[in-house]
């Protein structure tokens, strides 16, 4: 039985940047969400694909453990994102939206599993979000939410329904400007964790993250790589690693927080290394630890000496 | 006698951002990074300015100590630039820059300061910079050294003779990609060390910085402020609190270079909240050392636990 479970999208993805091209790769938000939280603790996907969705991406979740029995098969094709990125991978341009069986999906979660500690909505239609969370007769003890710019624009109501019941949410910067009307992020945290969430986690891709709790604000960078291929998938990796870490330490302290975002930040690293999941997949325990080594050597400084020894007469 | 000594420009700004306007405000590199430092080691500034430079100018830096008499003035008129920002505060918008009595700038260094710990050539035309270098009689321990795309199109060959010669490298995102050719910051920078600086300093505004050394990375975040009013000599800032650290503390190693980052963010954070140099200004030990403390909060977390312990199964 999993202890987390991501609703979101399971994909294929035409991706082009300038180190490559792939058709019809592994993608899908729960797709990579479920691939890095499968490191860290039991997860299930909940998500709808179409007739055309090849057996490899099944064996892919079951190789990591992650159980699919939430992934329902539909008649049409399956939902499919083409998008380029130029040298500044920080910003994806979607060439076209495929939504297919998406606009079909109606995940019935307790009719899978009845009881969960932690919940992932990822980026998907607000009232489908809404539906899942009314559907479960006991609030999961964590919930996560994830959403983007087209909701903000087009399904403000409904997100805002979601909002008010949610733990954490994560978004990136200019959605996070977006949402609150804020230019400053530091007020835009505010007005946004007025609207429901403790926790705001802003995303910076390259930048890495800023996290906004009631009474404290934590800054992660990204891992500085020498060769980003493909940046499809790092926020989802990020929600994965972060969440399922989160969960597998069954505390939502500061402190575990904190190490929940190094841990989703080393597992964006590997992400964003090679195209589609490819990344993400069969790291062994040695790879993950020597990452998660880097990340403490590249943020860590001794503690200043006092002022009166450190400061000018 | 100064540890320190500034080379750079001492300026009369006009800036606008969407918070306000002011105009013939002091500022240039060389006075906000002497301001700066000044908190921390004791620092000279060698720049010239012009017979419509105020009084106050020479008043603000005695009342923090700044050692002036490098501080020639000359008949024209002071160098002048002319700014603005919009909400994207990481962008200034040059409307004019009136070099005036700059292009007359010929600092004869050692005919004022005959031995100092820490040479810190702010951002000035190469030329300039190399003749400083090169009229020296004894190298400084330390040389600290900060450029602009300006010179990288311009002036490449002669700055790539100032790069042979020093120790650290300061430049922004943008400039480290010019001059390397890389996109990737990590590529850019083996180019950049390879060029003559042991250290590269990329400065990526409210992101903070990415400090490149032989083996070792360090990312230190900006500190997030709920306004920020003037970002118009935050590099500069952040430039003089990190060389003053690191001189007062006649340390190169590793664990001083970071620590000096994180004093230069610091100092920067002071410098935006108001305009012009206000935000420097007789700042308190208690201000500062508060200011470093939650410096720390946001940045630092507690070790994860072993992978073994950590991980799934």
């Amino acid at each position: 039985m999993p202890s987390l479970v991501i609703v979101g999208t399971v994909a294929l993805d035409n991706i082009r940047t300038p180190f490559g091209e792939v058709r019809a790769a592994l993608g899908g938000s729960a797709f990579y969400a479920g691939l890095s939280a499968s490191y860290w603790t039991e997860v299930g996907v909940m998500a709808i694909v179409g007739e055309d969705y090849p057996e490899e991406g099944f064996r892919l979740l079951e190789r990591h453990g992650v159980d699919s029995r939430g992934i329902t098969r539909s008649k049409e094709k399956t939902f499919s994102w083409t998008g380029e990125y130029t040298f500044d991978l920080n910003t994806a341009h979607t060439l076209k939206t495929d939504l297919n069986c998406l606009l079909s999906f109606d995940p019935d979660l307790p009719a899978v599993y009845d009881r969960l500690d932690t919940l992932f909505l990822a980026n998907i239609d607000p009232d489908i979000q809404l539906r899942v969370l009314e559907s479960m007769p006991v609030r999961p003890s964590l919930v996560v939410c994830d959403t983007m710019n087209f909701w903000i624009e087009n399904k403000l109501d409904e997100l805002k329904r979601v909002l008010a019941r949610i733990d954490i949410l994560t978004i990136n910067e200019g959605e996070a400007r977006m949402l609150s009307g804020e230019y400053s992020l530091v007020s835009a945290a505010r007005k946004i964790v007025g609207m429901g969430p403790k926790i705001l986690i802003v995303k910076r891709g390259e930048y890495g993250v800023l996290v906004f709790g009631k009474d404290s604000v934590f800054a992660s960078p990204a891992y500085p790589l020498e060769e980003v291929k493909d940046p499809t998938g790092a926020g989802d990796s990020f929600a994965g690693g972060f969440i399922g870490y989160m969960t597998q330490s069954r505390k939502s302290t500061d402190d575990v927080l904190r190490q929940g975002i190094v841990v989703g930040s080393a597992m964006a690293s590997f992400c964003v290394e090679d195209f589609s999941t490819k990344g993400l997949e069969g790291l062994s325990r040695n790879t993950i630890s020597s990452r998660l080594s880097s990340f403490s050597a590249l943020t860590s400084y001794p503690d200043l000496p006092s002022l009166d020894a450190g400061m000018k007469g």
